[in-house]
């Protein structure tokens, strides 16, 4: 663990970077549309959130994004956040089957209605790139 | 797909072959304890969950279980699931660095009490394997 | 709806009336057990939940507890109270067999976990009144 | 528990007369808006879920759809499930009035917030169906 | 606590006090919509939980709100009862930078998905009243 | 907001005093318990949950331990993390009656489980401190 000094924005500006590693436009809107209304929500997202957390090298982007997924689906309640990640899922790398895998497989965990809105949200995403139909 | 006859037995079998090659003790015991009181649902956790489910090919052992202690970190009051899950992970060869990983990333998407208790669930797995303390 | 007056005190022995016809020791021992620190919860729980809303008629107790056990299986986090339902579940006459059944069905919707939890609450209840194993 | 041969087609074919037993369109287009994205989340919804398990013996649909009416409320964030299983409640002879006690009952276990939520579902479920006002 | 008797009139119209209290339109909209559907769901509101439970004297409104305010941000899947009761806490005199605070901290124990979800309700709020941007 | 710089040790030590302000044994409990088996998440814990936002200025201890009972009561299966909270909110002047009345509160958003379960939290850490019975 660096024990240098960091400034509130040297913080963010490392978090950011994280998130531009993983995100395109739909993650960086999430930030951006704080600004008017919590921006210290959107500061400690990226600060906190990527910065301090997502770019720890413990785990791979991919497997960080099995992650998140598994937990966005099993939490409910989190459909906007689903399609964030399942782009940033596609982005670093995994196929949009293995998606569609990993909402399979969370029906043995958390049932069928979890495992469909997550397939909604990534029909909405999927869709948005051109991946329907998937083979 | 395979499209060949199964009898409900041959199903049960090549669930129990998936089951057999993550889970220990603590994963058979899990079906075993319901032989007195709810055998079918045993029987279901092995046939489907394992058997037509976890045993497809989309997604590698290790992916998968990082898949399911995300579900169980985020949906709560999964416990002594996640206890078993937990070394299943361990079994698949995920280090138990890395599934603490898993839980400190929880905490961003689903707060410190999910984390906590998830936390709590491995320190009873890595105890019980004699992996503690954690470098 | 009757629109007659009553008291505080007549409300309550109302829904006592009503917690009576359902429940044993088990469903008693969580109002008496909040006497000495939160008595207007007991008093709560008895004359609203059972006295304006789980004895109107338009759902036989059968039919209640179906639906009782649907909503704890699904909200998981409630043990204690699947117990006290579990019982209250037998006393109304439904059989350990059709519990168990909700509980099976509980995984198509709510996943293995749940299901899983709920099972063992039943064990507990079914033990004590020697219904194990099931046939 | 029957042990004789059956394919895939089979088991789904199995599911599909169980699924037609107590849905109409709004059941069947769950199952179709999947053959683009998630074909096998749909095979397993009616193979499964409704043959293995929902066409079990042990309940009555009325009771089945009981269960899973408090499944959705209690678990929330199931609204267009909670769509689907208002209209399956009615299709097996659930009344109206039923329904909206089953909601009004979920907020002794589950809270307002819940109960409101699932009776959104029902008005939506409702007018298509030209009941409304209910007595 | 008043032992006097009480008609079902009477309590409403206690209740219905204490929700004008607090609430303006957007609380009043959810009892009327009920009106056709289920009013008995909306008397129990009113006549039980604004009358009996909210009225209580133990905490201020402003507390109370508060305290509504975490509940609804940490079930997750309440956006619609969390705008209602952003505008309540507004009425009862809680500062909009106090409410985004809620939701700030609500990220440490529940995660940033509900935080997030509970600022895009707050924003509808705070938008209808002209309150955009925060200073 | 400052933006000058700070060490992680310094991060640490600002957040660990803010937990000093309002936890006594308990809480500091939570955080040497994980030194052995996930001392980032502890660290966390401390120098971004108590040092950046818990010690934000925006709302006082009570108002934030209404929150956090809040959100505990209503996410569930969060036992653990409601027994050091309901500490803490006595530790900051918030009465035992105060606290108990957030409980009955809760059942009207989220159900008398979820109230019971917290009523059976408070009631170890009032025990503790001999504070049974209350008046």
């Amino acid at each position: 663990m660096p024990n240098n000094a960091a400034t509130r924005a040297e913080r963010f500006a490392s978090g950011m970077a994280a998130l531009d590693s993983i995100h395109d436009d739909a993650g960086h809107g999430v930030i951006e549309s704080l600004a008017d209304i919590a921006p210290e929500l959107g500061h400690q997202i990226v600060a906190w959130g990527y910065g301090d957390i997502l770019s720890r090298p413990g785990l791979e982007p991919q497997q960080r994004q099995l992650v998140t997924l598994g937990i966005l689906t099993g939490m409910g309640g989190s459909d906007a956040q689903l399609e964030v990640h399942i782009g940033a899922s596609l982005n670093v790398g995994l196929t949009p089957q293995q998606i569609i895998e990993v909402f399979l497989q969370s029906a043995v965990y958390c049932g069928f209605p979890r495992a469909l809105n997550a397939v909604a949200a990534a029909r909405k995403v999927f869709a948005e790139r051109g991946l329907l139909p998937l083979d």
